[in-house]
């Protein structure tokens, strides 16, 4: 039986390595086997790319160019890692995956989203993550809290308005596809979010 | 006006360095300003893919990742240095270009040539080289002059049927559109491709 592929998404400063742990401590007590990884990221050649794109530089990044270059990891990763573990029975739990291409750089840089979209069928043929837990903030309680853990990448130095536009570009996904999210208010407390966070998976996942 | 474009391509070993320092004594003789780059690369960024394009690695590199950080190198180079150096009038001369995606990427590793013609509207609408050197030369003897250079990298690594078909892929390239491309036979002794490559230049750009 083929894997289960979970990601999670959300802005800056919203929780989700403190939620991963959760995810892991879910599926950990139900011996489910699992690989957990990131995007941009997640082989060595795609963590190269990774670090390419959230290097501070003086020069200007196209944004084609930074389209493409998250698109090449997501192929290495995807083709190398993601696939032969879900062929595997292996569960993959991935840090981001497609949807924070829509947000980030369709809604925050503006690129066309169609564009966005025939990447990812190049890329993904017909592959997408069976659940995604996305994790909802206020986008200046989020930066509050990243720019609390210092130094700022790349993207973590995008201005307010950028951030509000990739939340917008989240819900907008969310709206399109309800069945395949989590939604989490993650502006709760820590014992809520988890509490939340842990029925939706119970009720995602009934079986298991 | 705008400058002119004109890349430089050929297998491994053509002699493109030689034969880009004679279009540089051609350009320099004209007093006609120019910019010598290279593919991939030309710009910081597009030079750290380039490494990671080249660099031998124990991970296999999946098709589709190389193709996609190929274009986005290309993204980066024409829209940070190749169009605006044009349109200030200036000339670029490339050591390889997309040709070298079509034969490369396509002919060698087998992608779809359609896949790479979309990656290439995408990324460069209609800019097109103006024209473009191909050196030509038996497959045999340039990876012979190449492996005395030293160390392969992981493209000089492949065997002699990728340059077979690569060579196929470019000579399918010149007979698509042989007015773009000066064919310069690379087997001959140095003094006569001098010769050609230097009488095909004249009567490409008569009026400089």
């Amino acid at each position: 039986m083929q894997g289960r592929f979970v990601t999670v998404e959300g802005t800056e400063g919203v929780g989700k390595s403190t939620n991963i742990a959760v995810i892991k401590e879910w599926l950990n007590e139900r011996s489910i086997p699992f690989v957990a990884t990131r995007e941009p990221g997640g082989t060595p050649l795609a963590e190269s790319l990774r670090e390419l794109l959230l290097a501070n530089r003086d020069e200007s990044v196209d944004a084609t160019a930074e389209l493409l270059m998250v698109f090449a990891a997501r192929a290495q990763h995807l083709n190398t890692l993601i696939k032969p573990h879900l062929d595997a029975g292996t569960w993959v739990l991935s840090d981001r995956f497609t949807d924070a291409t829509y947000a980030y750089q369709g809604c925050g840089r503006g690129l066309d989203l169609a564009l966005i979209s025939q990447l990812e069928v190049l890329v993904q043929k017909t592959l997408r993550p069976d659940i995604t837990v996305y994790l909802d903030v206020d986008v200046k309680v989020g930066l509050a809290r990243a720019a609390a853990r210092g130094e700022l990448d790349r993207f973590e130095k995008e201005d307010v308005d950028f951030f509000e536009r990739v939340r917008k570009g989240y819900l907008a996904r969310v709206s399109q596809d309800p069945e395949r999210y989590l939604v989490v208010n993650a502006g709760q407390e820590l014992p809520a979010v988890k509490r939340d966070l842990l029925a939706a998976l119970d009720c995602a996942f009934p079986q298991t």
